[in-house]
C-alpha cells in the first residue's frame, strides 16, 4: 500500500516537475507563469483529496478541510512550490503533495480539528533578495519593506504578487496563534544522514541557527625561494590552521557543523608566499549557545594562528540567524507514528532553513525528513525513492490520527 | 671610502634605472631600444674603468682587461642588464656595475689573470619563454631550438638578437673550461636574511634546486548545513593539512623552503563543502637529496590527509631543476675578503635562480649577496643601501687581490 502511494507521489512529482523554465532540472520561480500552472495542478489534486482551495494575500495556495466542529483550530501541513534554478523535483513541492495524499487517504475519517495544506510561493529566495513571505505573513513577522524589493528585471515583489496575492492586504492575514495547533513540514533531507542510517524518514529536532564570518588574514608577500621559513608571514599557513580548527572543533562538538566554503589567496602564484587570504566561516547548530561557544573557540584559533606568523586577522560576523527548535510534543507524536510504521525513529538536526523556520514564530512546529539519494539536492539528480515517500505518507496519516486521538477527551 | 664608492654606485644605478619603458619602476627587456641604451651607458663605464668592450653572439656586453701574461686564463664577474616589468633598479644591473667600480679601483694594480665583466642580456625571461641564453652560450649548454621562440609580438629570439648578437654564431662562443678560472656574481639578496642578521653582504653556498608539484584533491560537494562533519569529503580540509605539512616539514629541515603559493577552491561558496582544491607545492633546497626527502614526506602527508577524508589525491611533479653548489674555494676566498672588510662572513643559500646557475656548467661559480631593504625585489621599492654596495665593492676588490696572491707562485 505504501508502495502504491509512493508510486502515485512519484508520478505527481514528475508531472509537477514538467512545469519549469526550459533547461536542465526544475526552475520554477515564484509569481511566474510556471507558478500559476503549478498552483492549478496542485489545486486540482487538493480538490480531489476533498480540500477546499483558496489563496491568501501572500500568494500561498491553501487546501482546507474542516474539523468535526466548524470552529475547531487548524493543523497546518505544507512546504513550498518554488525551486532553485536548475534544481530538483522534490525540494519543496514534495512537502505539499505528500500531505495531500495523506489527507486523500483520510478522506472518510473524521478529525476533530481542521487541516490545511499550505503551498508557499517562495522559500528559495532566488527571484527576490528575500524569501519566506508566505509563512512570515501568517506569523505576522513580515517586514512590509520587502515588498519594494525588485528582481533582476526591476519588477517589485509588490507588483509580482498581482494575480497571486494582494500586497495591500498582506499585513492582515496573520493567524491568531490560539487558532493554530501546529505546523508540520515534510521535506527531503538534503543531506546524507538517513541514507547512512538506512532509514526512509527521520524526525527533525531543530532547524539549525546559522552564523557566517568574513575572515581576512594579512601577511606579507615574499619570494618563495628567498624567504626562509622562519622569516615568513604566510597568510595561507595561518588560514590552513583556521580551516583545520573549524573541522576539529565542529567534529568535537555534537549538533554543530562548520565549513570554510570560500577561500581566496593573494597573489595566488606558484612562487610567491601568500600575502593575504580571505575566507568565509559558516557555523550551524541546533543550539545557539553551542554555536556561540564554537564561534568563540574558532576565533581564538584564528587569532593564534595569525599571531604566530606575524599576520593580522580580521574576522567579522556578517550574518546570524537563531536556531528554531521543533516542538517536543510534536516530535513525540511523529516518533510514535514512525515507530507504528515499523521504522526506527531517528532524530536529526536540519542544517538548512525551511518555511518551518518562519512558521515557528506562529505555532509549534515539526519536520519530517525523507531520505534523499546521495544527499544531493538543488540539482537535477535530486531524488527520493517512491517507497520512502510511501512511508512518509503513512507517517503523516499516523501522526494526524494520533493527534486526533489525543484531542478527543 | 666605501661610502664614496657606494654613493657612486647609487648614482650610476639611478642613471641606469632611467633607461626603462614608461610606467612605474624599471622595465628593461632584452634586445630592445632600452637594452641598446643600457649597453651604451655600461660600455662607457667599462671603458672608463680601463676595460676593453665587445659583444658576443648571444648579446652579452663584455668588458675585459688582460692579465700580466696575455695568454693567462680569465676570471669572470657579472650579472644581467634586464629587469622584470615594473621591477627595481638593482636586480641584475647592480651585479654589473659594482665589478666595474671594483676594477676601476684596481686599475693600476697588476693581476696575473685576465678579468671580464659580463653584462648578460636576459636573465628574467620576461620577453621570451626562455632565459639565460648568455651564460648558456658560454657554457655550451644552449639549446639552439630556443632561438625560434617568439615574444608576444611574434618576433623570434633569432630575429630579436640582430644588432645585439649573431644567432648564426651563437653555437661557437662556448668557452674552454680550462681558460676560465671562475665566475662571481654579485646580486641583491631578494630576501630578508642579511637584513635580519644586520649584515651588508653574505656568501652564497649554493643556488637552490627547485621542484614544483600540481596537486588536485577531489572530495565531494555537499550542503554546508545538512552534511554532518563525519559524512563529509571536504577537499579544503585535506588541503589545509597539506599546507600545514609543507610548513612544518620545511621548518624542521635545514636548507629547505616550501610554499603552497596557489590554491583554488571549487565551488568556493560560503554554504558548500568544498568539492575540489587545486594547489601548487614548490620546494627549494641547496641539497637535492634533502629536497627529494622533503618532497617524499609531503607527498605522504597529502595522501594521508586525502585518504582520511575519503578524498582522492593527484600530485604531479611539473618542474625540476637541480641545485648548483658554489665552489668551496671561491666561497673561502670570498669569506676571507668579507672578514678582511670587517664583516662577519655569513653563508646563505640562494633561493632564486641567477646567471650563475648556468655559469656553474662552465666553471667554478660563486655569489656575493648584498642586503636588500625589507627583502623586496622585482618591485619599484627594491633598494640596496649605498654603504652596503660600498662594502660589496671592497669585498670584490679584496677577493680579486686574494686570488691574485694565490695565483702567484
Amino acid at each position: 500500500m505504501t508502495t502504491d502511494i509512493g508510486q502515485r507521489a512519484a508520478a505527481m512529482l514528475a508531472e509537477a516537475a514538467e512545469i519549469s523554465e526550459p533547461g536542465p532540472g526544475v526552475t520554477r520561480l515564484p509569481f511566474t507563469p510556471e507558478h500559476t500552472d503549478a498552483n492549478e495542478l496542485v489545486a486540482g489534486w487538493m480538490q480531489a483529496a476533498g480540500l477546499e482551495t483558496s489563496r491568501d494575500a501572500a500568494g500561498t495556495l491553501i487546501g482546507r478541510r474542516e474539523g468535526v466542529d466548524p470552529g475547531a483550530p487548524v493543523f497546518l501541513l505544507g512546504s513550498h512550490q518554488d525551486s532553485v534554478r536548475g534544481g530538483g523535483a522534490y525540494d519543496g513541492i514534495m512537502g505539499v503533495l505528500l500531505p495531500i495524499l495523506a489527507l486523500q487517504g483520510l478522506r472518510d475519517e473524521r478529525l476533530p480539528f481542521a487541516v490545511e495544506v499550505l503551498c508557499f510561493a517562495d522559500e528559495e529566495g532566488v527571484r527576490f533578495p528575500t524569501a519566506l513571505i508566505g509563512p512570515r505573513a501568517l506569523a505576522g513577522t513580515l517586514d512590509s519593506a520587502v515588498l519594494d524589493m525588485t528582481d533582476r528585471a526591476g519588477i517589485s515583489l509588490r507588483a509580482a504578487l498581482e494575480g497571486f496575492g494582494d500586497a495591500a492586504r498582506i499585513g492582515g492575514i496573520a493567524r491568531a496563534p490560539q487558532g493554530v495547533l501546529g505546523y508540520l513540514e515534510t521535506h527531503i533531507e538534503q543531506g546524507p544522514v538517513l541514507e547512512a542510517e538506512d532509514l526512509p524518514v527521520g524526525i527533525v529536532t531543530a532547524i539549525a541557527g546559522i552564523e557566517r564570518h568574513a575572515v581576512t588574514i594579512t601577511g606579507r608577500a615574499a619570494h618563495a625561494g628567498t624567504a626562509p621559513m622562519g622569516l615568513r608571514q604566510d597568510a595561507l599557513c595561518a588560514a590552513a590552521e583556521l580551516v583545520a580548527g573549524v573541522e576539529r572543533i565542529c567534529r568535537e562538538t555534537e549538533n554543530a557543523v562548520g565549513t570554510v566554503g570560500q577561500l581566496d589567496v593573494v597573489p595566488n602564484v606558484v612562487n610567491a608566499v601568500p600575502a593575504e587570504v580571505t575566507a568565509t566561516v559558516e557555523l550551524r547548530s541546533a543550539e545557539d549557545d553551542v554555536r556561540a561557544e564554537v564561534a568563540e573557540r574558532i576565533g581564538r584559533v584564528a587569532r593564534e594562528a595569525a599571531e604566530a606568523r606575524g599576520c593580522t586577522l580580521r574576522m567579522e560576523r556578517t550574518y546570524q540567524q537563531p536556531a528554531k527548535a521543533c516542538a517536543p510534543d510534536l516530535q513525540e507524536a511523529l516518533a510514535a507514528a514512525v515507530e507504528a510504521a515499523g521504522i526506527r525513529p531517528l532524530r536529526l538536526m536540519s542544517g538548512a532553513t525551511h518555511d518551518a523556520s518562519a512558521m515557528a514564530d506562529l505555532c509549534p512546529m515539526a519536520m519530517l525528513f525523507v531520505r534523499c539519494r546521495d544527499g544531493v539536492s538543488h540539482h537535477p539528480d535530486e531524488h527520493a525513492a517512491p517507497e520512502d515517500m510511501g512511508h512518509a505518507v503513512a507517517v503523516l496519516q499516523g501522526f494526524l490520527q494520533g493527534l486526533a486521538k489525543d484531542a478527543r477527551p
